[in-house]
């Protein structure tokens, strides 16, 4: 099991970064195949795989969000970041992919998206490669 | 690692289609253990565990996001399908499951959905199977 | 790969329960690397990673979900519990973890959870370790 980590910058408050690329990249070999975990260690933001081709998707997704998810709500966390913690737990804190001959399994339009519910901020994620046999 | 895929097929607009016994078909020696990986390639649909007793479960989940996600929101996505990529993102593209001696390990009342949010289409699902030593 | 149980026990309706200590406690060799997954067997409960420095952030969550999910709506499931359907689909059945020498990986806020939303009640989570060689 290979593993290890790399950064994501994120520039606004929330939006949702196409990070295929730079996942891509981590099977620098391009013969692995098996499965490829990727672990978000924070706690206001997320991971997600959805529509890459136009990019309409991932601010809808955001507006979506931040309609659903009551903003105004007298919380009680006092860093006023609670929706992005509720946004966390419905987004998840981790994608699971399949990989084939140094290749990120993916439908046709899909592409990963790390999250970001709180920024801007320097983000780190996590990776873990289980080849098979 | 085996690996492989199935068809499922929709027939509404958005539904849960219950899959388990498409899932325990792919364990056809009977003796594997380890875990299950299912991945839904799609960006408007989803997979998810819960209840598979009564049908209404599945008919009331449907309800419930349609009740949550903002159906009416000004979505800039010209295909109109956003709520559908949102309830993509709420649910998650995989899920993972134990399995013994042939079987899926689920509680009591689980079952295996496939989440239909912009059908009727012919979906695909891919499949792994982590066996343990 | 290591697999094994243990209970959790719930005390209100809905609550997020800190179930890192009880996980760490599995890894009782202190030296296991590889993944760490976590199954919840339930259709009214949920697991997640969240911030657990500020006990007011799992209550939001709770406050957040009661607020998003529709609790009046005519669902049709007659046991009254469709909400927490819903919050368990919303939620997810598992969380997938790292480990590193006998070490559960979490961010410097994360802490794991198990989310009731139907109790309280006595619950059983699932757990395999699979170690990197």
């Amino acid at each position: 099991m290979k593993t290890g980590k790399f950064p994501v910058k994120t520039s606004k408050v929330m939006e949702l970064i196409d990070i295929t690329d730079l996942v891509s990249e981590l099977l620098d070999e391009g013969h692995e195949s098996g499965l490829l975990f990727l672990y978000n260690p924070h706690t206001t933001a997320g991971l997600t795989i959805n529509e890459g081709a136009d990019p309409d998707v991932r601010t809808d997704i955001i507006d979506g969000l931040r309609e659903m998810v009551p903003l105004d709500f007298p919380f009680k966390h006092l860093e006023g970041n609670s929706p992005a913690h509720l946004m966390t737990t419905l987004t998840g804190s981790s994608v699971t992919l399949g990989v084939e001959n140094g290749r990120v399994v993916l439908g046709t339009w899909q592409r990963i998206f790390f999250c970001e519910y709180d920024g801007p901020r320097n983000r780190t994620l996590h990776w873990h490669l289980l080849e098979s046999k």
